[in-house]
């Protein structure tokens, strides 16, 4: 290899080294989140090494017990990083080196960073799913305790965020809490593919010295093991699937938070944020800001837009290990910790967040009730065409006379048609509105609970 | 209703109706691709209606003659659209009232465009899932067979593009076969939430008319049933993710299609392209270019594009449907298209690519065997750190003295180690090298065969 | 060449020719758009060969009558497309052949469909933008005439959805407008960059014949001349820069129809849609949605979606031409489509918006003046900090005893500060608040009527 | 406002203060890097509070120098934050208080934070997009003092990766250069409309106490005023433009890396990185990898991913300020960052890169010349296309015969065509061939120096 010194045409002074490139390539500044799990890794591989007959009892013993003398100081904040630890796991084996000595050297045999970082990240990731899992269970079952305990609240539903018929208050929160669970079902399916173990692929080519990694993967516990060498090394199809999964939760977590910001607006008044959850003004004395959900909708930005980056990063790119993969674990790390905020903050707004009862029953008007009005008459027999138009016609005859759509006459409802009759007053009433819907995922009370059951049940499902 | 005729500040004018406004509105010049699933799905609801006592048999039987015969128009192509066939389920109950009358309008009784339009789209999806499914599989078979056929054909495997390992072809065939295969799983994982019954959530409350959905979900074959009518209406999880399979897969094959293009260069020589994968110059005449591979590159950019696109329409859209959500039929249509296409013309170039196996075999070098060097030396009890640093000398040595690193004469090598003997000239033989790669999902030719064997009875199960 | 007609491995049949390949190759469905460009290009072009001696006069008479009849035939919808026509450019010199003969064959003479194809793009492009900015002004002009003619309604001013201040509606109007005029800024500065000349040169080296650029750019009235064969070829920093153009544009828009949408809700009730842009629901009878500006809000992920696909495509392209770049005009076209829509869809809103200046008026309410009470006691001499401080005394005070702020007596404000004397009625005028925020770009009459002259005035420096 | 203190529903604790919402909430940890713009703004604001009355001259003179105080903290590291210091805003005001006492309490009066950030904000970026523009200039400089320098070697130019035509190494150098002249003009633009002051927009409606907006932007040296302070406070423009700036950057660096990174492989073998830009492998003693331009190559996506996600956050907000806006910062920062250390990477391995000239002479082949064969024709008086036509032939035949083009005698090539005679030997040459690109922007010696020429004179322009 050449050594080149010195600079050919202009640009600024380069010598052997260049501390820009240094730091540029260094990714110990973030992946020494992996301490513990490198340590894990390696503790594994010297028992597949011993195995294989590539070290003895005593020397694994030698190494296992320096692994764990580098573990405990990572725990304790006593590990010092020297400037030539480019990386977790240089460090790592640069330290467990001046603890035990030159066994250390062997701990690398047939191993390459290729494959004891990927490692890593899937060690690292499968817990870290595990952990926001148990914050996304925890989320949904407040807001099934609240569907529950709310369930006869009555409110507007809104389509085009028009008024569109009345719906129960638990509804509403279950339309939420049920598309959280798709993110649950979605979450352990990428776990699954988190949880394949790529160690003994060496760099490239695989390991060529008789490691078994089935026993690896016992001692590491995965549930499978990686099929191709070239292939395990540089896929990342669990970190973009997870950066999916989180952009998807988070669009989903984006349009709660909308809603309540709407309906926590003046002229909604439905629900009041904890002050917990609210900021003040630096300026006007008398606001109280949403700040809360404000930033969990905004962070749908941020979470998709790492998962936009991998992709692109990804796109086009040669076969087997490239540096560019070295962009994954940021992003990983990064949506990890947002993704535990903001499914703890989401948890703590709903759970202290006020309703306003009386402002939502007096939002409820008759207009919202025109569909029922047609229902009406098909109930009659009218085709519901027909049905729809008749109650058209009427929505436009009260509001040339100025009334509301429940004041129009049982004769003027006649002028429209004839299969209107006494019996068209029980239309009028709200809650019998929404008890007609009972279809299953309907508003009725039997289908809001039957809603609420079937989250139950996922969620015990999940906890088994 | 008021009624609004004129412009009131400047602006071109506007009367009653908008032309603009009104094609920027419609969506029947795509979402007619839906004619079959809306014909389906309204012949299920028919029945429903029928059971539910809002259609008498007769009727039904009427209803669903009549739409039988939209169908066969469909089909025949003798459909004629009206101007004010604003979309696809506009249009076939149009024609439904030409053809029978009446009767027609009963059939949307308590159905609502919001849940019909999705209830389409999933039945559309599910199919055309299945039929990417079995190109998907077409492709990997192919890929299969070739590995199986060629597993003797050694070359570079390159990390970095730098020459690294020797390995088979076949390993590398099987790196690409092997991340379709996540992609296969994947799209069986979004087929079963695409596999979900929305019908009968109404606009978004439900449905009040006790249709019962169960019957609705037999009738359709549908896995399950949506819970919620509100997040039934809006959420367009399983859009999101079709989409983003797709940009998954198709940074699979970019990667492929980047590798191919390399080793199809002059300068690798490699393989070469069919003719029937190529396109020549108008000005150049001796050019030959990929560009079956290169378009193949370029559509991971177009469909992740559509990605992303559907995300940001989503963020913070408030709950229920909005018409923004009439941004996923084009999406998905395109989508589709485009991954059927390359599909297809990605088994096509694997099919016919020719190899040149004997520059593959020039391309190996002395070089690329410095890694089992170092092993060679850890087998006879060198720690691998050392042996690493030996091998890297011997490389040094060699370039020094400007030969090849099997061309070092045994004493030159010894003045590097005393452990070097007679027998490290076993080290310079390819085949004996990646035979060593024996560890489970390595390059060896065992490991190759299980590889394959995996791969089929995946393949296998899928079928099943 | 070798010819190779059949399979080796699997896969479906392929012979000499794959159609899909065929289809997947061709880009005659979207690139015949530029059948006016690419002619137009083309006679200059010849007139280029005709100056470097390349044709004689004659010859260049006849290509450039021949071309001006496959003009007229395409812009009388004559024009046949034969089955290999593959692009535009093979299908017009295809013609060209047919009606003139073996002369037609000299037009391509050291140009190449490189730099051809990206000469006709640009002069498609560079007449679209001027189209686009005559739409994006007209809807500027409507914005402005309207806010001038309401300059004197008031409303709530919000920050985080929340009662701010009260402002002007014109300042509102004029905070959307202002922002479009960047949008017309920025569009400037695309076209600038759209309008340089790549013709002359070839596939990649340049021009070896003599051909003059210069004579090239002013027949085409091109800005400039590109300084690289391999970077004009291949670069397309201006289609980019379009999408992301229209991406931003389209976030501006979003955020205008979000506010109108909540504007036009029953809860805010400020504004309401002409019928000409709104429409009914299926189902409910009452229903008017917003769609058009639903729509317009969902556009704005779609035209991102296009700007992030085209760079997911760019990057890490190999220099040059490659068929990668085929992906950038079905974006410019669809981009170009939506935007033409939207702006004029905009327009047609604003034009018949309904504004309800009573509910405005109505929703102006005490709290709003809460900073103008805290900056009654700075103008007294307290600092501004203490001053909010006891703005905020006075706000909770008021909520507890339930009454509005301006309610307070004012000897229940001197509880909170001495300063306070009778002139703090003067503080609850809304009409008197606005007018104090006078310095430039505030939402006083004169600052909103200095707005309006700036606009203006930028307006006539477009139209000069 | 009512006190909450504990949850109703489920959920773990939350008590008047959620931890986690705090941080969730603050953002000094990334914003105190504002801390020197921040004091600027304030300096600049309490000149014009003074000149508008509301601070007499010693209390400016106090404000003035408390500020000076806190950056002087700031600059020598001794600034200690406090607990409750959410961002810089409040730090630097809650020091200035501890250091001078209540005056400090006047500097707020009528600015806001939302015209504050955003002030800070703009004077950050305008300093730092200078800083960017000079290391890009950097680099730029050093490829063409480099492109001069080389000017005499040909190498293969490329299209679709096949080799085909003759080119001087420098024409590609300047192919990249020319592109990032672009990025700086795009710069420029960017730049002039982050320089624009909000301060005197308070936080919506605008500054009513006098403050002159005309002083503020003279002390702070802004080119512009914002036109509407509901636009000002809250339009991210200049942060996606500058995002966006650095997205299309990094793309044309990302390609420039590809090429190198192919150029550097074994196969090419037309350069070598130096040692200072390359890295080994921990288990393959032989490696050399290209890091640095893997990284640069990567963090195209990684920027990208930055612009997706303030697009979509930005997507569909409400008017004004929103706390999703704080998404800013951090983009900007991180992307800042970004781009100085690529440019700076990417100059110093432009300027130690070593070319193998012998390599990339033996690269060049007769048949990259088939096109100036057809031109040798056309130039005879054969019509292109018919001269393209033979020049395949001959192509076709060499191959048939299993030589090089330029092998076939004269005989042979007049079978072809009879205008061939004994000056075809000419067009074998390489030097020859590249002098025939004489157009502007082609290859051609006097072609290159053209080029070289302007982006000097861009250069020279940039710097005046």
């Amino acid at each position: 290899m050449a050594s080149e010194s010195g600079k050919l045409w202009g640009g600024r002074f380069v010598g052997a080294v260049d501390p820009i490139m240094e730091k540029f390539n260094s990714s110990i500044a973030y992946d020494r989140h992996l301490w513990e799990v490198d340590v894990q890794g390696s503790k594994a591989y010297s028992r597949g090494l011993e195995k294989a007959g590539l070290l003895t009892k005593a020397e694994m013993d030698q190494i296992l017990h320096g692994l764990d003398k580098v573990a405990e100081e990572w725990a304790q904040g006593t590990f010092k990083l020297s400037p030539n630890d480019e990386d977790i796991h240089t460090a790592n084996e640069r330290r467990l080196k001046e603890l035990i000595g030159e066994t250390a050297g062997k701990l690398h045999t047939g191993r390459s960073r290729n494959d004891q970082v990927v490692t890593d990240l899937r060690l690292w990731m499968r817990q870290n799913c595990s952990k926001l899992s148990a914050l996304l269970w925890e989320l949904i079952r407040t807001m099934v305790d609240r569907a529950e305990a709310e369930r006869d609240v009555l409110f507007p539903g809104y389509t085009h965020l028009q008024r569109a018929q009345p719906i129960r208050w638990s509804h509403w929160i279950l339309s939420h809490a049920v598309a959280l669970t798709r993110d649950s079902e979605r979450l352990l399916e990428v776990q699954k593919r988190v949880n394949v173990l790529p160690l003994g692929s060496g760099a490239i080519a695989g390991n060529p010295l008789g490691v078994d990694r089935e026993l690896l993967q016992a001692e590491l516990n995965f549930g499978a093991i990686t099929l191709n060498s070239m292939d395990a090394t540089s896929e990342r199809d669990f970190v973009a699937e997870f950066l999916f999964w989180a952009s998807l939760c988070m669009t989903h977590l984006s349009r709660m938070a909308e809603d309540l910001i709407l309906y926590g607006t003046k002229e909604f008044s439905f629900v009041q944020l904890s002050d917990a959850y609210s900021t003040g003004s630096s300026l006007m004395p008398q606001k109280k800001n949403p700040d809360s959900l404000e930033l969990i909708r905004s962070k749908a930005g941020r979470v998709f837009g790492r998962c936009a980056g991998l992709l692109m990063t990804l796109k086009g790119l040669p076969s087997t290990y490239n540096k560019d993969l070295q962009e994954d674990k940021e992003a990983v790390f990064e949506v990890s910790d947002t993704m535990s905020a903001v499914l703890q903050v989401a948890t703590g707004v709903i759970s202290t967040l006020q309703i306003h009862r009386e402002n939502m029953a007096r939002a409820l008007s008759p207009d919202m009730l025109a569909t029922d009005l047609a229902y009406y008459l098909v109930r009659k027999g009218m085709p519901f065409r027909q049905a729809h138009e008749a109650s058209g016609k009427a929505v436009f005859m009260a509001e040339t006379k100025g009334v509301a759509l429940n004041q129009l006459s049982l004769k003027e409802l006649q002028t429209i048609s004839p299969l209107f009759s006494g019996d068209v007053s029980h239309v009028w009433d709200y809650g019998h509105s929404v008890e007609q819907y009972a279809a299953l995922g309907g508003t009725a009370r039997a289908s809001v609970d039957w809603q609420i059951g079937q989250v139950r049940a996922l969620l015990r499902a999940q906890q088994a």
